[in-house]
């Protein structure tokens, strides 16, 4: 399979504690909401006279800021706007950030996402987010989106992301399944502080200020976390002391059974 | 290893085709550009007098639109600007949405990244940015990000994102190196076009529109992807002669071993 790599650029956006917009009452509606409570966005969802039900839930369980239960009117866009700010960007200086930061945080939309069934209105409210410069996706609009939602896994601070660019939802989730199998029920920090102990360990002994140490750390340590399976990682017991025995054998390698390994710990 | 779902938005961002600007002509810049250049961007560089010698290769395989190799000035982030739109969004029509995509595209800056050393001066370009309402992500300094940037695979049409939201990025960097280990050099297009011949070919014989047989169909595909390796998917000759005789052993399943699965084909 080659590698043309092509495709979108996969960001992290930061919306948390910022406003963020959906319109719409649907299964749709609820799943832009549900990514927009794990970023922690305070959200403002006009729902249309009937939403349903799991929106309600949402809504008084406090995950979802304000509900309208109405359909959407342009000058919704501007909810929470109080007037521009009159600044000249050319000339603003650090006096000037904190009023910007406010603006930024309270007063305006950091996303859009539409999703009713009404298409001429949807591209309208695309074309009235841009006007207004905000970001928007619109169902079921490709070509009127900004961004695109994928297939996501979160576990703890980990978060993936699977995108086929729309080409295969089902690859997608395919994918994701498999991902899923592979590091659920790891205990990925314990595996991360296992891997940091040895790290520190040898970088202790062995000083930073050549950079062909340095590479030849870096990939000692590579080869080391290769030989095990991250679950592996996740059940050894490192500590300061037997970190200092694992690294007694650089730049040779300790022994890559899993029960060898365990004797020296 | 709890799921206690906290994080970013993860999103693909479409970016291909537009103006997207990357202000630095170091490692960090040429790493943003990368990623520009994946997802397609028109991109222009402000690298400084000394950009690094990727950056001008880039630049000469055409894949940088514009460099620049000054310092960065305000007026750049208005660079291709035209004026404003003098269109009032609340009335705009469909006739309006033309030129406001040709603004979009032609005379404005998607995103806007900086990778520059002097702190001070980066968080002035974010604020500039925010106040010409422009996306940005200003490197070394989180606070002054619309979004992040994360791990990345991109392999076809596929593309994974692995964030840790900056905790830990040796954890993202080993998900990755795993996850990668279990795609590559599959050929997902070939397990997509097999699983797919087999659903369609069900879809054929049940018909869609009694909501429990969807959901026994979609179970039963679900369950069969699941009795063998992407890989192996990979690998086998599905067509739509045997897709009839795999589905024929609907709601029963075909053989789960290989050998004996490859004997029905």
């Amino acid at each position: 399979m080659n590698n043309d790599k092509k495709g979108s650029l996969l960001l992290a956006w930061q919306v948390r504690g910022k406003h963020c917009l959906v319109i719409g009452g649907g299964d749709v509606a609820l799943s832009r909401i549900e990514h927009l409570i794990i970023a922690q966005a305070k959200i403002t969802v006009i729902a249309g006279a009937h939403p349903q039900s799991r929106i309600l839930d949402l809504y008084h369980q406090g995950l979802i800021y304000k509900l309208l239960e109405r359909n959407y009117q342009p000058q919704d866009l501007r909810m929470y706007d109080n007037g521009k700010m009159n600044l000249d960007y050319e000339s603003i200086t650090a006096a000037d950030f904190t009023v910007i930061d406010q603006y930024l945080h309270n007063h305006r939309f950091e996303i859009v996402c539409c999703a009713i069934d009404d298409h001429q209105l949807s591209a309208q409210i695309y074309y009235q987010c841009k006007l207004n410069g905000l970001n928007a996706n619109i169902a079921d609009k490709p070509e009127l989106c900004d961004f695109y939602f994928g297939s996501m896994i979160n576990i703890d601070n980990l978060q993936i992301m699977i995108s086929t660019n729309g080409k295969s939802p089902r690859l997608a989730k395919i994918i994701k399944d498999i991902i899923k199998k592979q590091i659920e029920n790891i205990d990925l920090n314990k595996a991360i502080e296992n891997l940091n102990f040895i790290r520190s360990t040898l970088r202790s002994k062995l000083p930073d200020n050549d950079v062909k140490t340095i590479d030849a750390r870096m990939q000692w340590i590579k080869q080391l976390t290769d030989s095990f399976e991250l679950k592996q990682w996740s059940q050894f017991n490192i500590n300061p002391d037997n970190a200092k025995r694992i690294t007694d054998y650089y730049p040779e390698y300790p022994p890559k059974r899993v029960d060898a390994f365990e004797r020296i710990l």
